[in-house]
């Protein structure tokens, strides 16, 4: 499915969103821009901006005042994901990050920061205070979820409650706030703004629980980094949470996890159970039930055309390959 | 000199930006209460929730309603500082940081995160927009100059104006903001805005010049870590900067820096010369031109008991030994 196809009816903003993004990232010290814009164009989805401006479509708000606030949310998931990399990159090299590592961590920090910051320059634009106040208790909420992460490395008692919080605050809030805003900041009614915020959970959790689910079953080539990657970093997400319930394969794994926590083999076998058992099934249909969940949520909303970007985004979030 | 006389006439609300903090960094996680809590007990000066309070004292505002201001601009500074620590961290460690070191590193930059996501939530109660305009500017600012510590790190060649470059957006910047953004958070006139927050500046760049010295002329007992810790990780302040421009120790001084990059010895020796050239005097009078400046600024203001309590703070920065 092609993005076009994604964001029909918010073509132009889109274009505009990418523009402002190319122009914001530029800073006064060289590293820094070069450091942003490396980021910027390793792409995305840029579904964040997405969701703000199609949100806003249910008010006939003009679009080109909610490219900012698009711009802030993309802007806001960019320095989460690179405050990620700090951590992926420390333990991507066996466990023992080199000085170059860290150097590069050093950087990844400050430019997850500096984004941060432009993204509230764009904010403290708009008037309305319910913007900073929602946006700071997700960003919170967020890193709840990410210490929480560090917190569960390689706990195998955990179960589906555990990898519920995670997931809510590491990619559903700021999924659900980009719809919630995008109806705040055009000026939608109560019930309205409930709707797609809901929606955008629904949506985010289905996102993330995919995501988790393409780490076992898709290819490097596909993903664009090692498949397992999750497991191989203790980060344990639903397909093992389900397979080590399972009696036949679950003492097992649970061994290969300890293996893998030592800094031994074990992670191909662990990925091989994974992918032979009921896990990845499993998954697959918890995914689902949140989609139709979304599915269900668009039904409360007036039917404009706008409301089929949103069932097909919905859509191409449970087949996606990458 | 005593706290309590550097906090003349808002004892009250010190106390009251002191139990706030201790209230704000309990977080739904224990382990990022635990390291906010560690943070915030580790003490600090609390200057800059003083400094707002003390620049709202000229209009009269009452003092309870600036707390929470106060209280959001020492969780900016302690978010900024634990980042540092980051930093640090990685490098204190001959250079090469253990896998506990990395660990700490994330925690510490989560719990940055975590205390900036608690200041901004702080921020959105206050309805004037010019707030967040002013903190979200400091804030890119700040990350521009931590990137050029990075950037001009071992760097001979760098002079006064890189210098006082980076520690405007490392230090001086978040102080003048704390004493302009008390002003503007009690209605002051324009006058006195500019007047507060050129004190702010003065005050700041004295504050980090006298800290750069320290590291050469105080004890690791009165400093609380190791002395000469900024030119081993290559932060090139002022006294070395004036030492490296003297013919007789220059070039010496130079190939010893080349040493401590290259990770051979070469500290002790580069201490000693910085400590018995003139840099140290030189350097010294440059914070004493600042806080002069720093006074002269005050001579524009009304002549209130409070502004007594400002030249102590002054003077206390450039005596202070610690």
């Amino acid at each position: 499915m092609k993005t076009s196809l994604l964001f029909q009816g918010i073509e132009k903003d889109m274009e505009q969103v990418e523009d402002e993004l190319a122009q914001l990232v530029k800073a006064e010290n060289q590293l820094l821009s070069q450091s942003s814009r490396h980021l910027l164009q390793a792409g995305g989805k840029r579904l964040r901006p997405a969701f703000v401006l199609l949100a806003g479509k249910f008010c006939e708000f003009p679009g080109e005042q909610l490219v900012p606030l698009a711009v802030a949310l993309e802007l806001i998931h960019m320095a989460s994901l690179v405050h990620d990399d700090v951590i992926d990159a420390s333990l991507t090299r066996r466990g023992v990050p080199t000085v170059k590592a860290c150097w590069g961590n050093r950087i990844s920090m400050h430019t997850g920061d500096y984004l941060f910051a432009r993204a509230l320059q764009i904010i403290s634009q708009y008037q309305d205070p319910r913007i900073l106040q929602i946006l700071s208790d997700v960003s919170i909420k967020m890193v709840e979820g990410e210490i929480q992460q560090i917190v569960t490395a390689f706990d195998v008692e955990q179960g589906l409650k555990d990898y519920l919080y995670r997931i809510k605050r590491k990619t559903a809030l700021l999924i659900s706030t980009s719809c919630g805003l995008g109806a705040i900041a055009s000026g939608a009614p109560p019930h309205l703004i409930r709707s797609l915020t809901r929606y955008g959970h629904y949506v985010g959790m289905a996102f993330q629980i995919t995501d988790d689910l393409l780490d076992f079953i898709s290819t490097e080539e596909e993903l664009g980094k090692a498949v397992g990657s999750d497991l191989s970093q203790g980060i344990i997400t639903l397909p093992v949470i389900y397979t080590l319930k399972c009696k036949s394969q679950g003492t097992r794994l649970r061994e290969l996890i300890r293996d893998i926590q030592g800094g031994n083999n074990g992670l191909s076998e662990a990925l091989e159970i994974v992918r032979k058992g009921s896990g990845i099934a499993d998954t697959s249909a918890v995914a689902d039930r949140y989609i139709n969940k979304a599915k269900h949520e668009l039904e409360q909303l007036p039917a404009i055309p706008i409301r089929e970007a949103l069932e097909n985004i919905a859509d191409f979030i449970s087949i996606r390959k990458y």
